[in-house]
């Protein structure tokens, strides 16, 4: 009979730590949290250090932990390790994906400068993934890739993309002129006009994004070889990052292809 | 001196309960919440019936309500009527806006079948306003256009762009061709791609959209003119539903300019 883990295990009470920014940043783990999740972090070799599952869990999940070690736990474990209010049963311990900047090349990039929302990091990185990117940077004041919500967003893109952290995104912009990418700041007052700009969409291109409340920082901007807008036909004032994201990336992929 | 009307108050305590959607559809009112709501409601013709703000709303959004009416509320009264967990301190109360079916006209408009989120039925309407598209026709059971997350969601857009609501997407999709517009429906297994169709995409078009979850049934596909996909270049498996529209509607805008 297998044991079955409870809440007040100590080890299970380390790892409920990583619900934390920080404890992840310095431990470089986190926790792939449900079946979607923890199928994309499989695919990563070398990324799966352990995997709970609540009884219901490993056996609605069955097919996806065969030739798997599953770590048995009860329902209060599991609810103190999932961040979701009803979990799915099983959950992933992972260690860190992101790649060194340097491993991040052309030709589609995207760079998100102080993306603060997990929703919209995580659908941008599963646009990028859709659009045939090659990688994302999360760049500046991002929130964090490893957050439960980013995760959740990326539709296990997440796990499929390069992307990595940078801290200051004028690195990041300038990492990316020195990889020989024209880097375009998606931006509401631009010169060039997204469905106009085919010759310009062609070059290997970093999509620079600002944040979802204000923008780019004009000084950020400026680092751009151009500035281009997603023309508004009609009466709505701008579009969410993410959608604004997607158009940018599928009019790259259209122009590239 | 102004009376600052309480929560205790008898018609505030009516008013609340548009809080629920029965209610709304029974009165055919609801509450705009928010300094964005209220200006867009302020901005179609009778719409707005009464405005109700704290004091400190009152002063933030002094330009906003110049030459309006306001009954001011206390912080209590304010947070039963407001949505948010952080009141921005002014809720107008508004007639519906949803137009007959017959109202919505091409040449370019989205049917919603069985859109269940309100975050994604609001920006779907944000980006088909942003698209130019002349109309959303919310059918189904899809998510209530007065719930204060979907007319959050759409950025205004809500008040700007007809949106009719039908009960049955047969109907809708019926309406849409007796209008002379072509039904393309976005669908992962389509015949046709979105970046490959622009001859198909030039016509009036009404873009038919699915459910999050499980996309369109096929037998409502099945009565669309074709069934067009956005290409996944990556690893992704699908797109969110308001990034697939977005793509959508501004791929028709961009064939029919």
């Amino acid at each position: 009979m297998s044991v079955i883990l409870s809440a007040a295990n100590a080890r299970l009470k380390e790892i409920r730590k990583l619900a934390r920014r920080a404890v992840r940043a310095e431990r470089r783990q986190f926790l792939a949290d449900g079946p979607k999740a923890v199928e994309g972090a499989l695919g990563v070799e070398g990324c799966v250090q352990e995997i709970f599952a609540t009884e219901a869990g490993a056996e609605t999940y069955a097919s996806l932990l065969a030739d798997q070690q599953v770590t048995l736990v009860d329902d209060r474990a599991m609810a103190g390790l999932s961040d979701s209010v009803t979990p799915a049963g099983v959950v992933a311990l992972c260690r860190f994906l992101d790649v060194p900047l340097a491993d991040i090349a052309g030709p589609l990039v995207v760079i998100c400068a102080d993306v603060r929302d997990p929703g919209n990091a995580g659908t941008v990185i599963r646009c990028a993934d859709a659009a045939g990117a090659s990688g994302v940077i999360l760049a500046g004041d991002s929130v964090d890739l490893y957050n439960p919500k980013t995760v959740r967003a990326s539709v296990g893109s997440a796990f499929h993309l390069p992307v990595a952290i940078e801290r200051d995104p004028l690195v990041a912009v300038k990492a990316a002129k020195a990889a020989g990418l024209t880097v375009l700041a998606a931006d509401m007052h631009g010169t060039a006009d997204l469905f106009a700009a085919d010759a310009l969409l062609a070059r290997p291109t970093a999509w620079l994004m600002g944040n979802e409340a204000w923008g780019l920082p004009p000084q950020l901007a400026a680092e751009a070889d151009e500035i281009v807008s997603i023309p508004i036909f009609g009466r709505a004032e701008s579009l969410n990052l993410s959608t604004a994201a997607a158009l940018c990336l599928y009019a790259s992929a259209r122009a590239q292809r």
